[in-house]
């Protein structure tokens, strides 16, 4: 059995226990933006319900183009007001540099991607970079609460960055 | 009190009864795309647990170039060999076209955003698009394990798109 069959056969037991629809914007008007670390469980570290926030994830929990459509998208069609931005300690994104992972991409496939690999090394300045990228971008409306954090994965706790 | 300082102290339980830190690769090697909507807690729908899978997640759960950016670093860094795609019915993505957003937005701040919104008319059909995008993508290695499913928001059941 695949580990996506071991998921699917606990979807089957979530589906027993789930509750009828929710309205489609998010309730508590927040939008997060998180490393797709697989130690972030978001919902649980900031105690969020099924309907309560959009949760946009990628490497790094980087704001990129793509993360800026979705607030525009989360801020302009959905009502939300407030952004969070999370990454963590011990990050994957610390651990090589943009240069050696296209590098080695084109070693292995002969295609050098146009993207950037958005690796960083510093946490902290990472996320002061991406609070700047949301704040000088003209198509997120809302900036009065902008605010980001580092997940300490040996305590749990979020720290803001300041 | 903002939501945002409202999350804060839920994360401060959240921290009381924290154990410890997991070890970076994802446990399952696994990697979920999936939408950003409200509604989805990913890891309650799946029955994933903390360490176990990387999530990545925008309006829509499409796979653009920002997630294939993530997927090459969570298979080619982090060990992660199968992909879950999780859209869902009453996606608000089903309630606008690029052309309107778009237009909107250059009404509004006078720029045209450079990127798609990636807004979709299908349910199903966009779930085979962003299978496809993967398929056709050199950057991502892994693809014996690429399944796309619909959630449905009334039911929390997901059935697979073939």
């Amino acid at each position: 059995m695949s580990v996506t069959d071991e998921l699917l056969a606990n979807n089957a037991r979530y589906a027993e226990g789930f509750s009828g629809p929710l309205p489609l914007p998010p309730a508590k008007k927040v939008a997060v933006v998180a490393c797709m670390d697989a130690r972030l469980d978001v919902h649980r570290i900031l105690g969020l319900q099924e309907g309560d926030a959009h949760v946009i994830r990628n490497a790094g929990g980087v704001v990129t183009d793509d993360a800026i459509r979705s607030l525009a998208i989360s801020q302009r069609l959905l009502g939300t007001e407030e952004i969070v931005l999370v990454h963590h300690t011990d990050c994957g994104m610390l651990t090589f540099t943009d240069d050696d992972f296209k590098r080695s991409i084109q070693e292995d496939t002969g295609l050098r991607p146009q993207w950037a690999a958005e690796a960083f090394p510093d946490l902290d300045e990472d996320v002061r970079q991406s609070l700047a990228r949301i704040r000088a971008n003209p198509f997120v409306p809302r900036k009065d609460s902008v605010r980001g954090f580092v997940f300490d994965v040996a305590t749990g706790k979020l720290d803001e960055v300041v």
